[in-house]
């Protein structure tokens, strides 16, 4: 799956991914009133007005970007309905040609890791079929509990042509409280870091492999580290834009051969309409805003990586 | 929420949680060849067996224990019908009067967590109305993201009288891979507990906190040092029985007043038919075997603590 999120990357001329993270108060106004109006005060209505938003923004920017990156958290706070608007936002994005890199952050103990592996990348055996619960093409994977709770994902990886990226150190504030801990001299993330590059050695398709890593745009010297110690894993990059992150930051995460990370954002693209730059657009222009972002945000990459990676 | 668990665990005198983990191939023929009848061979049909199964379970054991731990993971694999049946799961074992442990293990940045937090212990707003997903009691939690990443469940916890476990130190084989890891002469697992003993310090109701924490069965010695270090968090302990812990091993988990621990079996209860010591009952009795298994485990750890907790 890696060689085929590359050749996206290249064909679009964008290592950037959007990532799907609809908050109810980023929908307009519009499409939310309409859900409530057909479907009560529901979690049904919430999750319909959510899909309804996801569809108009993937629609207006689908041709721009390789990939895209739902949040699960996100439709999972609507319960059932919201994880089924989930699947839905999976398949019409596979139906448009987007690589979908789910954002479920799971990880258990071998035999639970199994089902979220079989559930979210594999298939279950069902009587004579093999049916698939959520099908994304990636999925994002704690590693708090060690090999044994990753390796079932790699099984899966190995069968299925799927992908994993392994959290090693995420963009948030707090990151660094365990994250960071020194550990025979070295910090945690760095011990993660090289267990992703061997969970990664006999899963490679090409240049990399299909165990990729997820390491904030907000530590770029870390990112900078953790591109060596993986060379060939694919880099996720969470933090670009409104958690701070800048294209400059972006360039430690890039191998030479310009390839080796792909970039998210979600808020400042799906969000773009209620930020000043774009308030023009107004609100029901909310998906020709994304685009002017997605645009922007490409543009701003493609520049700092004309000076070269670092 | 702590408060009720420890009501319920007095009542019966049963520190323990039941572990509702279905497998599909633990699901008695009988109850699936009806389902793939009446439904084909979907998701929807390996959902309702599944809920069958549950149901018969429950009708059958739920007097004797204070509590049930479904693990989302073993729904989440049949997709939105396997969702669909989690909640009917929880619903149903909390009108039977059970405190309900979603095993989840969610845990991501801020923004992400809360609405983990809001769909799994919380709420979401629609419009005038606030409604609730999942609606388990507690759920547990996976630290690696740090204190942001679980700070929206501790807001749940207060506003809704809820409660979380949080993964210090977990039961599988290679748990230690990065929980162990020394950092500043102690273990990474240690660590997790003073923050675990953080979290919950404001969090209080009664002598424990709504903020408990999951350390293995089969790691007794370390266990004994996390109680000391959390002496107001529950551990909620699983790796009892199947994977290899013994009633022995527990006594470390409790405190003097003979609380502080809740431990779970999951497969040792629901698959007890296909165990060799229950195996008298026969398939179609399995939920007979579970209900065996349930006195045995209570009567095992009954024992274990009645020479006094260590």
């Amino acid at each position: 799956m890696i060689a085929k999120l590359i050749e996206k990357i290249q064909e679009k001329q964008a290592p950037v991914v959007v990532g799907l993270d609809p908050m109810l108060s980023y929908v307009p106004q519009a499409i939310l009133e309409r859900a409530l109006k057909e479907q009560g005060e529901t979690l049904e209505a919430a999750a319909e007005a959510v899909w309804q938003y996801n569809k108009a923004l993937i629609d207006t920017i689908y041709d721009l970007i390789p990939a895209v990156k739902p949040q699960i958290a996100m439709y999972e706070q609507f319960g059932v309905p919201g994880l089924a608007v989930y699947e839905k936002t999976v398949s019409y994005c596979q139906e448009k040609g987007l690589i979908v890199i789910g954002d479920i952050k799971r990880g258990d103990i071998g035999s639970t890791s199994a089902a979220y592996a079989a559930g979210h990348l594999g298939h279950v055996q069902v009587g004579s079929k093999k049916l698939s619960g959520f099908h994304e093409d990636f999925a994002t994977v704690n590693p708090y509990l060690g090999s044994d709770g990753v390796k079932p994902f790699l099984d899966v990886c190995r069968e299925e042509d799927k992908g994993i990226f392994v959290l090693v150190k995420t963009s948030n504030p707090s990151s660094g409280e365990f994250q960071d801990q020194e550990t025979g001299g070295k910090p945690l993330y760095e011990l993660v870091g090289k267990k992703v590059a061997e969970w990664g050695a006999d899963l490679k398709d090409g240049e990399y492999s299909e165990v990729g890593a997820v390491v904030g745009a907000t530590y770029p010297e870390m990112g900078r580290t953790l591109r060596r110690i993986m060379p060939h894993s694919y880099i996720l990059v969470p933090g670009y834009g409104a958690q701070g992150g800048t294209a400059e930051d972006l360039k430690v995460f890039f191998n030479k051969d310009g390839l080796g990370a792909i970039v998210n954002s979600s808020r400042g693209i799906i969000c773009a309409y209620k930020n000043k730059r774009y308030e023009a657009f107004g609100e029901a222009a909310f998906d020709y805003a994304a685009r002017q972002a997605v645009l922007d945000m490409i543009e701003d990459i493609r520049n700092a990586l004309r000076e070269g990676t670092v």
